[in-house]
């Protein structure tokens, strides 16, 4: 263990993607675990898209990320020491550990999950963690699912979309198209992960391949993306067909947003569109967990990851969330 | 009666509003009805936005009216004679009569409903019609109100609005905005239908007065116009808010339609934005037309009308929609 604690912490709020000057790397002393805290060596962080949006001074379900704080991340940490009944020297824990090597934990705002035995600490942040909660809950709650469905997946080579293609198949999906970028991705979702038809929206025409995958028109569309294939969706929404809307980070970006012109499909097709955040299902984690982890030992859900070396990687890991750059789920080894 | 039928027809598909050269007026002879049929006069036309949408060459929920075809249109109309067991002389019956003098009812395709005893012509395509059913059925069904909610109508000095914020009211909503026009309609929501606020959106500016209005939040957004006025419910909406989007009427006469750019405030508040189509509730009319049957005779809701004279100024009451020269139903006496 070293004595100093490099912790990346936001320098200015970015515009557009994270450039050089968005986040800067200090190091502080380890911090000291006061009564009842543990002590804990950050492992992996869990690189997500919410990330960038907490950049922002805009409201969102939690509030921005002050100018000097550090970046709030999600990830896994190791404890070293602990005064605290809850923490073991050796556990494994997971929860917000920020983008630094030390991060403290607590019984009370900053507490952090045990992680249960038998669990890969990659798989709880990816597929058995919000990522896979949110395609579970997402697919099943919010979208009611239902087998013989025609169901759209975006983002489909991404963390989330990897595992909502897989559970919208195993939950009884008649066809399940993913879209994703570029041909490497599109044959990755064809191949393993088994999807009906890949649309590469880089390199395609998304309007004209929905129009040839979906004849029968879309009754569930999980959408992580927003924009332009929002709207080519809408425009092909079956008869009380539900968009499940779980990002938008075509958009996150960008400082105009614009909104899908073809919204009013819903009225014609008596659709429905609805947004959720995933912590409001929290009670209902380990139901949806034990289900996922038993489909995991039995191979019919595969967990796909990208993992970059190093916490000074953590700002480039982000962006590539928004280039396309990245099959599955985006970690960083600390 | 006079022997010749005047038909408006569709001479060419308009691009925005209805111009001269949109409707043609023809005369043939009275059409003669054949075995099973009746011939009825009509009486009044029922002006709805949706007519507009029929004119265009785009796929709906009832196929686009073709050229040189009689405009669609509900309407009441008196059965002058007749050989089904179903009409008898003197009946007033509703239904699509379309923009003539004279229309055929048969006991398929065509058929026309006998109006109720009781129930006054004009309510019947108001209050009582498609508007009254659109109001309860999107507040009640679609927009799931409950008491205590912060109801905001859009469009709340039109047919369907000024339904909608009298039955919000009724099923116990804690306040009611409705967004209208200009201050005569504002004032007229206010003192003659007992909206709790009223938004006039010509001289004022929305998002501030939803604000003012509305510190808590919306929990049920309808809407019947879209655009700017939805966006601006959509930044204010309350958690698990519902938007029941029942038109888009600032849309209609645009080529290029705009989507609202803060949808994404559906995910961050868990909010849910649906479409319908009143067509599908028929079979629960005549339970919905009971309940506000009684609260009219109660003096609990007001059927506002805008009556035209003359079957020529069909297409003048359809453009005093876009232009918000009406308070509340509009319709022409034939």
């Amino acid at each position: 263990m070293s004595n100093r604690n490099r912790r990346l912490v936001l320098a200015e709020r970015p515009s557009g993607a994270i450039e050089e000057q968005t986040i800067r790397l200090e190091e502080t002393d380890v911090p000291q675990p006061g009564a009842g805290e543990a002590l804990a060596q950050v492992r992996y962080l869990s690189i997500d898209p919410t990330i960038r949006t907490w950049m922002d001074d805009a409201p969102g379900y939690l509030p921005p990320i002050a100018i000097g704080e550090v970046v709030r991340s999600s990830g896994v940490a190791e404890v070293l020491s602990s005064s605290s009944e809850r923490y073991k020297p050796g556990d494994l824990v997971f929860g917000l550990v920020g983008w630094q090597d030390y991060t403290i934990a607590d019984e009370g705002e900053r507490t952090l999950q045990v992680l249960p035995a038998g669990i890969s600490p990659t798989a709880a942040l990816g597929v058995l963690g919000i990522n896979g909660m949110t395609a579970y809950f997402g697919l099943l709650d919010v979208g009611q699912v239902r087998e013989g469905d025609v169901v759209v997946v975006s983002g489909a080579a991404g963390a989330t979309g990897s595992a909502a293609v897989q559970i919208a198949k195993l939950k009884g999906a008649a066809k399940v198209v993913g879209i994703a970028g570029g041909p490497r991705k599109c044959a990755w979702l064809l191949e393993e992960l088994g999807v009906d038809a890949a649309i590469d929206y880089k390199n395609e025409d998304v309007a004209e391949r929905l129009r040839e995958s979906c004849p029968e028109g879309i009754d569930l569309y999980f959408d992580n993306v927003g924009g332009e294939i929002l709207d080519a969706c809408l425009a092909r929404l079956a008869l009380r067909g539900r968009v499940v809307l779980c990002g938008a980070i075509s958009s996150y970006n960008e400082r105009e947003r614009k909104g899908p012109a073809n919204y009013a499909a819903l009225i014609i097709r008596r659709g429905r569109m609805e947004g959720f955040i995933i912590l409001d299902y929290f009670a209902r984690f380990a139901q949806a967990q034990a289900e996922l982890a038993g489909w995991l030992a039995a191979g019919k859900l595969k967990a796909a990851e990208h993992i970059v070396e190093g916490l000074e990687q953590a700002p480039h890991a982000l962006n590539l969330l928004f280039t396309g750059g990245n099959t599955g789920k985006v970690l960083v080894r600390v």
